[in-house]
């Protein structure tokens, strides 16, 4: 098939080529000058098309596929402020080492800061939020030309992943015609029926990337450790993509096992939820209570690190606060360490560190477990048994009638979601009860969240993204100011064709603000900071072809199991007063405290 | 007032030194590390604070607020990801040359790259958009610093404005108390009663700054082309801010009258709109119907332009396919000149150079008008009739009904257009509909556009801005894409107490694409490019406490004059077929080229 003019040519070696290195999924917002993109990518038969109409909505829609596949998407727009708007998405993207692969059309050369129309200057727009920035030349048949094109997209994928995966940006100007025209002697026959096809089977270039890995030598120093230790520790911190698949959750279990170290997992781990998690109280290797009662345990000595810094900051504060020699790994080599307490930084993928770890200390002599070793497991066991008592009196109906508080909510969304599922917990208080209340389960629940930048601005759209990569149940959990600023993103359900349960937390403005000194200012407290905004979401439901109900807290449980077998998108709202609910969940904290206190040997 | 702490003291500050140095509003999205500067712009008597929920529609309202005004108007977000959606905003303030100063709360320099949560590289995040960008210092209750800080402050108001408008960026590093909170010894008493309050009245730097004017020696080559000219053309594009201050209507028309010119006028011009049109069609001056005839036209030999590049493809086509001498007046020096086809590039601002002009025609000697001038103006006279005639046959309630179309809609708004009053104007189709379709006259009418970037993410919250600004009424004129693309951008018509009438165009997708080749290639076409989203908005009504009204082209005027009386904001949605109204208006170009054709002598 020949192309009929060279942007066609170039849009359709393009997208082969990413094709053919794996591209399986692309969202596309509508626009001329990217014409030669999107009619390549729509005609390719082995890649889905997402269409977006809101570029932010789009942005963090790709963004939340890559995140739960771990695979690069792309993201298409055309020129102006419309790349701008990918801008909080691909920053989301670098934090969190999502692989996004940003296609954006551009006027050709000659036409910027020309004072063109649509004519913005998009060269290295993104600045050092992506691991690569390409400006593709002048879509031309030329030989030369097409082999770098082809060159150019296959790094372009390779460049989202290895070690360190994040944003790529392909800034690509077209000139007219940008529909596929006939243009005669633009693309001789000869050379597209060849270079187009490049002659070669599967990818132009096939890209091998490698694994960061330590040998057992320069491991010494942490298996020396561990062989010392008597208050281990391992604390596993919200997990990328390529963390998420490379990791096995059992080689963390067994190291755990071997050096009796509690894992403390953040519920963006990976490691809070799933199989090896075990069904049995007795033997109990991750805990996910420390949140509310870290302050009070001794310190650790030895603590192995990995995953981005912890949602809880009580945990943040204790490894801040500790002595113990901290081993940070992380493939990228990067410090993503905020208290500056790691003494050792280990520039190691965790999956074949741990690999190697389990089979260096199956080789090695099994200590016997001594009594201090035997001591500090049986504090946390204590600890993690008081605070999921408390939790579940507070979960109580009747305490929760009289008591309604949003930590409820995330604790049911969790112990009562299907086997398999995908929940998104969005950021501000919701991940911060998914952290507290959140009791680790066997079932295989995969929580994600945008706990990169940690922004509130395309949660909607970053849930159904990953909603649309796997067959499994949608959860998303939200607060009231997260759903507003992503309402467009709800255009996906339709349009996306993504079914989702959506919780609404609904405090009606920014209940975070309580728990800061700001509640005492008043004004400008209200005005400023809490910002009640007095919407009543319903319309929304109505727009967008959502049931949209309103529960009281002691029914969430029962609307959301009826909602997880239903077909459809249902948003569940519950009520909450923000302020109410900070009190209750100091409150909660306290008697956790109290309970090991009081239960101190 | 001694200031409880570091942090305070610096918000205090750097507000107080802007508002003396002139800034009247402030817009604020909701965050932490941004409390100091929420603090002290809340309390500030002399800055009005418009609180916002979604920073990319903050950002919008903002501009919108500063291109009404021509006054720098402020933009304050928390740290991550808030801050890149202010980019699309920022990316139109640079194009379209509006004063913007963003200050963006960053987390200290040494907990950037670290992991620490809501932590992003804000560091020149917007590029070569902005004038200026600096990064302030650590707070703290140092003389120099805060001396610096004053500097600082009014610099980044003088950058925003002089020959070349546009944003500037602060980056703002706090540490914690963010709040007020008393920190002993943090601020020494004595520093804060004396340096916070400078000691100095007024600003602390008094910024004046000159505009750049030529002299009557360097105009004389477009003197002497004035003074030879047989066929002159004066072409007034899209105008930023400083040009709709600086530009007395007066002196175009004065040295359109001296030379026989007739000023072809954007609508974004400031020019084709307003008292100095006049009342009488025999005395026409500004022309505004060129879209439709100006390809029937002889070529003209000299020509003067100023602003941006024309929104009417066939006027700028013409411009690029004539031999003329064209004269580009831009006060930066820009060659916003995406034809290249100027030939002389007078780097002044317009205002002054005309004002020149006038008393050097005046001075001259005034040039007999000879047959070639009259026949010049006789054939726009003409062709100018005639478009308006066939516009006005289109308009007829029978034609309407048994062919309506939007450019209709857009002739009704503007001809109905309370005296004074502000029309904002979307792009894609409206903006096009309105140059062709916008009669010139003279009512005070600002009408105003995205036409920088031409984007439509935020068209409805720069409308808003743009109303909040100003007691005229508000009009704004929107598509269906746009409308939902900005729909958060309504929740300003309650909390910012803007009052609008929004008329809605509503065909369902994007109806620009059936103007493009792509419309003959099916599929891709209606999936990626028309995407129709079938939305009915009028949940968004609900939402957000508006009228929500469909109407019938022919019953639109009635709708909209009683909109006009109404309090309160009401939306008018006109349903519209895209394909259909592409038909009609080339019949409506073919039908005036026919009048045209027919009427030549």
């Amino acid at each position: 098939m020949s192309a009929p003019n060279r942007a066609t040519l170039w849009g359709r070696v393009l997208v082969d080529e990413l094709a053919t290195g794996g591209l399986e999924a692309v969202c596309i917002a509508p626009g001329s000058r990217s014409t030669p993109l999107t009619v390549a990518f729509a005609a390719h038969p082995e890649v889905d098309v997402y269409s977006h109409l809101d570029e932010r909505s789009a942005a963090f829609f790709t963004l939340g596929r890559a995140r739960r596949t771990g695979e690069p998407t792309a993201l298409v727009c055309t020129s102006g402020t419309a790349a701008a708007n990918f801008h909080p998405a691909v920053m989301e993207a670098d934090q969190a080492r999502v692989p996004l692969l940003v296609l954006t059309a551009d006027r050709p050369a000659e036409l910027r800061d020309s004072g063109a129309n649509q004519t913005v200057d998009q060269v290295k727009l993104y600045g050092d939020t992506v691991r690569w920035y390409a400006e593709l030349p002048d879509p031309e048949a030329d030989e030369r030309k097409v082999r770098s094109l082809r060159t150019t997209a296959a790094r372009a994928l390779a460049e989202t992943g290895g070690p360190d995966p994040g944003p790529v940006h392909l800034n690509c100007p077209f000139r007219k015609p940008l529909e596929p025209l006939e243009v005669p002697g633009d693309v001789p026959e000869v050379f597209s029926e060849t270079l187009a096809g490049t002659g070669r089977e599967g990818a132009f270039v096939e890209t091998t990337t490698g694994s960061v890995t330590l040998e057992v030598d320069q491991l010494r120093p942490l298996l020396d450790a561990l062989a010392d230790t008597e208050r281990p520790l391992i604390v596993a911190g919200p997990a990328d993509p390529a963390a998420l698949s490379g990791l096995e959750p059992a080689d963390v279990v067994a190291v755990a096992d071997h050096i009796g170290a509690p894992i403390l997992a953040d519920p963006l781990s990976n490691l809070r939820f799933g199989p090896h998690v075990g069904t049995d109280a007795d033997e109990r290797r991750v805990y996910g209570g420390y949140d509310g009662y870290i302050s009070e345990l001794p310190e650790p000595d030895v603590v192995v690190r990995f995953g981005a810094s912890p949602t809880s900051k009580p945990l943040r504060h204790a490894l801040r606060d500790s002595d113990a020699r901290q081993f940070l790994l992380d493939p990228a080599g990067a410090w993503r360490e905020a208290t500056f307490t790691a003494t050792e930084l280990l520039a190691a993928a965790p999956g074949p560190v741990f690999e190697r770890l389990c089979e260096a200390l199956d080789n090695g002599a099994t200590t016997e477990t001594d009594a201090d070793e035997r001591e500090w497991r049986a504090r946390f066991d204590a600890a993690e048994r008081a605070h999921w008592r408390v939790r579940d009196d507070a979960l109580a109906p009747k305490t929760l009638e009289a008591d309604p508080f949003e930590g409820a909510i995330l604790a049911s969304v969790l112990e009562n979601a299907p086997n398999p599922a995908t929940v998104f917990v969005s950021n501000s208080m919701p991940i911060r009860d998914a952290d507290r209340f959140g009791r680790p389960q066997s079932t295989d629940l995969t929580v994600l969240g945008n706990r990169g930048a940690s922004g509130i601005d395309g949660i909607t759209s970053t849930a159904l993204g990953a909603g649309s990569a796997t067959d499994e149940p949608l959860v998303l959990v939200t607060g009231d100011l997260a759903f507003y600023h992503d309402s467009n993103g709800l255009l996906a359900v339709d349009r996306c064709d993504v079914d989702a349960t959506i919780v609404l937390l609904d405090n009606d403005g920014g209940g975070i603000f309580h728990k800061l000194p700001i509640e005492e200012f008043e004004p400008p407290f209200t005005d400023q900071f809490k910002t009640p905004h007095g919407l009543e979401f319903e319309p929304l439901g109505d727009l967008y072809g959502l049931e949209f109900e309103r529960v009281a807290p002691v029914e969430f449980v029962s609307a959301y199991r009826q909602s997880l077998e239903s077909e459809g998108t249902q948003v569940l709202a519950v009520d909450f007063e923000s302020d109410a609910n900070h009190r209750r969940r100091d409150a909660l904290r306290e008697r956790v405290r109290d309970e090991i206190g009081a239960g101190r040997p």
